[in-house]
């Protein structure tokens, strides 16, 4: 009897790495999607993606990271010393240091765990922030790496980041997602998402969706604050 | 007026990592030691972190990382013994999941708010208990990724993954701590040291230590259970 193959997907429970989850449930793959509370995001946004993994069959994990803890925000642990000066107070509050390498470091080490090779992460190379690890160049490097990183990877060189939306526009995401039967409405992308899970559709994220929408020729299905 | 470089040092307060830091330290950085609690049996090396840390006079953090939540090691899954030293070349039980990965990608979260590019692991490539996250390739493909990864990386390719210990063997790396004033005694390398934090003798880390003494022609200064 053959099984089903596993695979991780990132999953914040917002419209790229929703539209994965689905991609990846249509490749037949087993889902395993893993979250991260790591200080900045609304407790909503993570219901939202435990209500969307449940929808899409989806086994799934969140993990607490204390990445907020390198931001330069007072510590919180009272065993930790306190910094004494803080270099760059210029960091944006949603910014989040070497983000993408520690997600996928994770999901990594759940994998090894697993026996799972395939991992998913939601980057887009066309309709994105600006950030470097978005980029094919980094995702080729981390997946170099974890090849030599772990046991099977040495003598396989199994494990594959797995990036199906790296050459899409948020409009050709849509697309694909609302092919696939994703409900966009269960998405959050909004940075200050309220807590009935409504969109400020003014930030970064909101207007990227926005855009994507109109030119996808779909309505926007995104509940918006009036 | 110059300001002294600043370093990350992943620090779990064991022989090696605290060989490391004592040589960054006498480098003339300003050190940052990073150190982890994963859930691991020893954590009673923490607290030794913690004091080595502080007769190093390094700024030191401990952060919690639920890295057990996946399982898979017996050095976080209480539900598999350690076992004692065994000569051959398998991936042993103790190993982490992706740790070293996720070491470093903390590490350079927090490089990049300190902007800071110089990470040191204690790493080494001689005497080591086959984790294919401790060889060069490894350590070459993550300061490649950590490059790409962030925005300095990629404009001047400044990270730097330091590994001074990764040629040598055990024995040379207590020799070079010895010089640069080290007190072995305050360190822990058992994998089950007890509360008072004395060493069990038996476990891989404790027979690559002792022989490490011995090769040095040095008293062993381990506490060990009797």
């Amino acid at each position: 009897m053959e099984t089903t193959k596993k695979a991780i997907i990132l999953f914040s429970g917002g419209l790229d790495s929703t539209t994965c989850l689905a991609y990846a449930k249509s490749l037949g793959f087993d889902c395993h999607a893993l979250s991260f509370r790591y200080g900045q995001r609304h407790a909503v946004e993570l219901e939202a993606a435990k209500q969307i993994a449940q929808a899409l069959d989806a086994r799934h994990i969140i993990v607490d990271l204390p990445i907020s803890q390198f931001g330069g925000s007072a510590l919180t642990d009272s065993d930790l010393p306190v910094p004494a000066h803080q270099e760059n107070s210029e960091i944006p509050v949603t910014y989040v240091p070497a983000r993408n390498t520690i997600f996928l470091s994770f999901a990594l080490g759940w994998a090894e765990v697993l026996e799972t090779y395939d991992i998913f992460i939601g980057v887009s190379a066309v309709d994105y922030s600006g950030y470097p690890d978005c980029r094919p160049e980094f995702i080729e490097a981390f997946q170099k790496l974890a090849n030599l990183a772990t046991k099977t990877g040495i003598e396989e060189e199994r494990f594959r980041i797995q990036t199906p939306l790296i050459h899409l526009s948020k409009a050709q995401t849509i697309q694909l997602g609302t092919e696939l039967g994703v409900d966009y409405s269960m998405t959050i992308s909004c940075y200050q998402a309220n807590e009935k899970g409504e969109a400020c559709g003014q930030c970064d994220s909101c207007v990227l969706r926005k855009k994507g929408f109109a030119d996808a020729g779909l309505v926007d299905v995104t509940r918006y604050v009036h």
